[in-house]
């Protein structure tokens, strides 16, 4: 299906003292993007396990533009790259209307929270993710 | 001088559904760990514009270690690497006891705000920088 | 007009330990149905000078029903009461589906920001406002 | 004992775009006392039930004096009133140096979580709670 758009709302309070909104408050703008992939959408699919069972262990995050606020939400799309047996990245582009704003990828590591252990990616889950499949990515 | 160790309280409310602190809370940790550097200390050695002149270009954190809530604060150890004339990098060790938990850098650009661009480091600003040079960094 | 209606997205990082959007998020909800009406429809209607001007003095909240995270956003109903020369207060409800989950309401101040001190509601604004007048609230 | 003292630091993003630390900070600030007495000290005095078997009712805040960021953390003075069977309030008191900046109290009332319903207060929990009565709040 290639990539997932969420249109993520951003809040008065994420901008700081300079107008801007702040660096942190995009880790939250992503976070917003997977868990409505992973888990509204996989829920939605049968697959239940990615939301609660996958965490993160890396972020790059590269910010092109500052972004002003505005009760218009930013765009962003939302992929998946080196799909492994326990890992992948999802990938990111965030769009302030036209203006790539923010670009930026995580680790996803699947996780067993009871056994606090990384265990391999489900048949279920990979061929979700995979559906998300695109190794594009400009670095 | 080498390292900045700089103590950063939890909240309670950085923890997540899951009980563990929230990735995104780290950013602000790094964030308060630049501020307690780069605006008090500075300023108190007189160089008053690289907190309100300088931006972040881009991050990168790696997740070692979950982090439980506790009243007793992180160590954050702060310093600074590939210093050039119009950035460096910030680069941290997140350590909770003595568990290295998180470890990440973050790309810092002298911004002129007014005239809404790029700018170079000045001479007071390079010389309080080099105080924190380190170029150690564990990929 | 009578109640301005808005509707609030929440996050996944709104929810505590418990499970449960926490009580402070609410606050920021609440800011959000403000900016709404006071930021972008009262500048829209030609009186930009609400949302910048005017600051926080006392909040109410009553917590009715624990709410738990979802991708549909919750109804916020925002409206006008006491308006007076240099003060009124802003009351909501807060509408999970169809259960009323918390009512509140904000004594908001006309503030000059750069004398530092506070100032009487203009015309303008205050004809604003009175399009939102309802001095119903269930105390 | 009389009233409870805790430190409260403030963070960096707390502020808004108007330099104040934030209306909403506030109630995390609050939170962190609540915690800081009734999670870590009640807890260190074998009552460990009130902070995860509390629920917050209602909030009442007052803004007395705007905030600015600083190193230095706020001083909340935070006491118990009006120790009822299945319910109490827990009144606050900021310091911003000397000055008395915000006012608060908050209605508590034990929650049996798994059952999902109000309980009373354990004869425990109300001994540790009554160790910081103080009927005195300034309406």
């Amino acid at each position: 299906m290639g990539r997932h758009v969420y249109w993520c709302p951003m809040r008065w309070s994420d901008m700081d003292v300079q107008g801007h909104i702040n660096n942190s408050a995009f880790m939250v703008y992503l976070e917003q993007a997977r868990i409505d992939l992973f888990f509204g959408h996989a829920a939605a699919a049968g697959v239940g396990t990615i939301a609660q069972g996958v965490v993160v262990a890396r972020h790059e995050i590269d910010y092109r533009r500052p972004v002003l606020y505005s009760a218009q939400p930013l765009r962003i799309d939302l992929w998946c790259r080196q799909i492994k047996g326990a890992s992948f990245r999802a990938a990111y582009e965030i769009y302030d209307g036209d203006v790539l704003a923010v670009q930026a990828q995580t680790l996803c590591v699947p996780y067993d929270l009871e056994a606090g252990r990384v265990r391999r990616l489900s048949p279920a889950e990979r061929s979700f993710i995979e559906q998300y499949l695109d190794e594009q990515y400009l670095d």
